[in-house]
């Protein structure tokens, strides 16, 4: 079905959040709330999707930027019937049919949409309301249907009879209704009530007075229409999403080791036999392998593991790509457009940014490649720093093929070694080494008798000299 | 009510904890239990507080330092009743009512006890005992009430009818008797038992024994009065504690990625829009500001944080202050006395103790600050160390604003850099440095040709020079 | 009962597991299924084991490793019927009774082995079926018994009658069978079924066809006997065991500050009063003394710790040996070959490898012990680095009793310092260094004023000098 235009209400501040945050921009599992409506009524297929900002409008806009939205502004915000008229411009011209659905539901399924699209022109309807069955219904607009099984009223908590109150069904708040019919409807509803808002729903009312059938099309699973109001409630949902990714990759052959620790973005892909130790964190759009190791306390966000990594312990991967065979940490941190080759490795307490390491390098501890390029089978000593900024601008360090660097070398960039030279340890390295030669900067060591009681002393050689 | 003196029993062992540690002074959640007893009881206002030491009763009293609380030694420990006892001569002259509970119940509310005094008095009662109900009763001594609600008797397990078993009202140890008469009572009741011991239940008996009304007050959250005897019951008393922190924390404002396992104590403060990633711990009086992020695996202790912090992944925090727009981390170790200010940047591998660093400075990779006072908008390259001990003492290394340090510096203490300085790489300083200049010492960079087959042979350039 | 013979089962692929790894070698809380299978089954005493492997066989064997186990292969692999005729030879001659069961069965006590060869032999039987309970039968073969609680039949769910679906006994597929009967039974079965494959049960019809009684041994938990065939299986039992051993460490006096982040496998031992903080993973052989404390994101693996040692958060040891009262961490890394003294102590950003450092030392920050020696009472300074590796070979590096070493200094190896010396900062040791001696290789540090707008341009000494 075409012709659908997809109305989001995301205009409301979320009070109970206790948040400078607008709600809908909150995120559970890795992504904010508003995302996961947004693909759900994207992969619906709908032909325009409108979203009602309002309070904290510019933030929500650049927070989404995704390619034909269109945005209306509701300000002030004075209730989901005045959220729909502060599309009406965007939505005028609009032939087929409304779904309006709140940005704070990011459990709703497009599998749950297309179903409830169906429902509602197989019954050639002009509005359908999305409903529930709740086990604690307090608090919710109960549906009240006729005998043949039409929605004759939607009655809030306090306007219930207490046979009403007994109902179970309650509305979620989501609705399909032909476009012309929306309009004519929401002309008619006013304020005139305690908060001075207008309400949505009324439209329900205002159609059964005409006569018109409005169906009720009845969700399984509440979870998935029920909105986040608390930060509590933003912490439940993050585990059933949390739980759901969970349980996928644990059928399609990723070994986790705790499930209840491993906090996977729905959107990062792992492959077979990988192994997620407890307290892994994988967010953004990472891609991991096949038979990786992921130990306890790692952290990798938007980053692309091949097949056979190893991350140990502690390490942190942000933006990093590492090739196949490779083992990073523990303890290692990979900045953004830190590319390490195939069968590296980056051991403990190595920081990279910026830099190509090329396959079989080594940087096994307490080391510092920044603005660099590494090339292949270079073993780089322990203590290396590469000195990439002067104060005024970073400056690379380029080392070629089968270099050997000592231990505790600083490379001053901008810097080349050629391919098979040496640098002896505790050098600093000012200017460029050609191939296979050994480059060095030390002082002679020197040696003195210690005097009794003189103990550790630091000697003095500006003194001596 | 101030004519309470509350007296806490704390002289047992705790055999089932299997601990050198006597019981009350075993943790949950980050604090003593005894510490969350006399919480409660001093927010009650009591006149007076009398602590009933035995086991450990030097490391006990150490531990508590607590201005106003009086300790009685129960040396040997012969049952509850004897306990009260030992503390004879501290409450002599006590005018008003004894609150006798226990030091092993760190759920109790101050709540409660206050309406637990207001019962008393209200009943113009000699005796009130605290009771719960307890699906389970099996093991406790339960409460017999006579028609007009009044207790006849405390039956244990062992002496009880099958009918008395079925009750599932038992006593909680805790009790408010009017002073005059908890000592007559108490110079009636024997140990003529299988154990030898004194129970304090007893008082109970007598009293009953004399027509004196005995009251109950029930308590309905169980949780709050049964003691703790094993270290799987203190885990679940830590679980307790510790949700009930983070349900708070949530409803005020503060996002818990993974709520069960943020591990925040009672004390702490956190600010509105702080996130807290999973697996984290702040204790002691750690208080954090508005709109930080505190990551993974990060451990914060008795440290105060400004608002904007960012704690990066894995670092620990000790007794460290840190302001306004800073980043910490990953893996950077703040010790105590260390002042980070404004804007600045503590990155990974970076230790920094007794030591303050001004607004806008940066150590950003593999650096050791001990013992220094860093000025603003210091830049301190990579490798950076001060060299604050010799072997006898610590020495201060101070470096004055807008300095820029080059990477692999050390500092030989006492030492101390003028504005605007400039510290070349590589450098091992050991003399001030004035304002505006450039310090360098280094060696004069050599290069050879390798000889094939040479490799990576180390130079000797004591051999060459 | 020696005349046991055990045969397990493990040569399927385990499809659903989704993995190149075969079923039984996937672990759970750190022990591959087959380990627990065989420990059960040694602790029974049987006097031989076979296994039966088939899918990736040679992995399998080389994995268990263990005396006495012989191994019998069963290629292709046609069903349970099958893979005990692939045992036929191994088991020619056994005169006792066979013992068959999965290898997939982790939770599997020895105690119930015991109790079922017992009740085997006390029924005299020819063949006896290990039942259980299930809540939910479905998919399982039902136990049908007579009037006298034989097993009359074991019905597969779609051969069941309606009535036969209602019953909850379900067989386990373990049993007990005599030696002589289970061949002469064996030969009776054929593959004419849907899957073409020779199925173990139908022993047992042919058993009683023959009017030869069948017992049932029913187990009360059926997670001992349930196999395990996803990898969301495999994490319950995982917890499963984790729980056990949590439980049994806190009656012993280990304290869990949150037992459900304790990854402690089944074999590691650990002291009275020490402290497991929340998300540590302590594996393999590990043996931890008493009153340590073990800080978050520890990972231990086959490591040893006397008492009283700390080991501060983010730390790794593997194959370490750390002796009582030193500390370690945080973030350190000791890996195999490393043992610590006594008293010592290991601080952040430090690495030890294949090193024996003396009781009472200190390596307190970015340093790397590699192949080396550290006496007693030495002072590691920050940023020491021993230069192990030349590119070809590892050397050592000795320092004797009482060395105070500066900081950022390079021991190139193979070096030793006698006792008592003093290595002044920054300097690269690269010649032995007698006792009592003060050792240096430094430059003198010059001073140059900064043109103004030079800012923090590198000096050039190869210029200058």
């Amino acid at each position: 079905m075409n012709d659908i235009t997809a109305l989001i209400l995301a205009a409301g501040k979320g009070t109970r959040m206790k948040s400078k945050l607008c709600k809908v921009l909150h995120t559970a599992a890795g992504r904010s709330l508003i995302d996961y409506v947004l693909d759900s009524v994207q992969a619906l297929g709908a032909a325009k999707i409108v979203l009602v900002v309002g309070h904290q409008s510019q933030e929500v806009i650049t927070a989404i930027e995704l390619a034909g939205v269109e945005y209306a502004i509701q300000e002030p915000q004075l209730g989901t019937g005045h959220a729909v008229m502060a599309a009406r411009d965007l939505l005028q011209g609009s032939t087929g049919h409304i779904l309006i659905l709140c940005g704070d539901i990011p459990l709703i399924r497009s599998e749950t949409l297309s179903r409830f699209v169906e429902c509602h022109a197989a019954n050639n309807s002009g509005i359908t309301v999305m409903t529930t069955i709740m086990d604690d219904p307090l608090g919710y607009g109960r549906i009240i249907r006729d005998d043949y099984g039409l929605i004759r009223a939607i009655v809030e908590e306090k306007d219930a009879t207490p046979d009403q109150r007994l109902v179970c069904e309650i509305n979620s708040g989501i609705y399909l209704v032909r476009a012309e019919l929306l309009f004519s409807l929401l002309d008619r509803i006013g304020s005139d009530n305690a908060q001075h808002e207008y309400y949505l729903t009324d439209i329900v009312r205002e159609a059964v007075c005409d006569g018109m059938p409005v169906h009720g099309f009845l969700v399984e699973d509440s979870r998935e229409v029920i909105g986040i109001n608390t930060r509590s409630e933003l912490a439940k949902v993050s585990t059933i999403i949390w739980d759901s990714v969970r349980e996928s990759l644990m059928r399609s052959g990723v070994t986790l080791l705790d499930p209840t620790t491993a906090y996977v973005d729905s959107r990062v892909k792992i492959g077979q036999d990988t192994i997620i130790h407890p307290n892994v964190t994988i967010s953004g759009l990472s891609e991991i392998g096949d038979d990786c190791v992921i130990e306890s306390g790692v952290y990798i966000l938007d980053s692309r593991l091949g097949d056979g990594v190893r991350v140990l312990q502690g390490s942190r991967l942000d933006r990093a790509e590492v090739h196949d065979g490779t083992s990073v940490g523990p303890m290692a941190h990979l900045r953004p457009e830190a590319t390490i080759g195939r069968n590296a490795k980056i051991g403990n307490f190595v920081e990279v940014k910026k830099s190509v390491i090329g396959d079989g390098s080594k940087a096994s501890h307490l080391t510092y490649l920044g603005d660099s390029s590494i090339g292949k089978n270079v073993n780089i000593g322990c203590g290396t720093i590469t000195c990439n900024y002067d104060g005024k601008k970073k400056h690379r360090t380029v080392i070629h093929d089968r270099c050997f660097v000592g231990s505790d070398v600083q490379f001053v960039a901008p810097v080349e070694v050629g391919p098979g030279s040496v640098i002896g340890a505790g050098s600093t390295i000012t200017r460029d080494v050609p191939e296979k030669s050994l480059a060095v900067s030390r002082t002679k060591q020197k040696i003195y008798p210690l005097r009794k009681g003189q103990g550790s002393t630091e000697p003095d050689e500006n003194r001596e000299s």
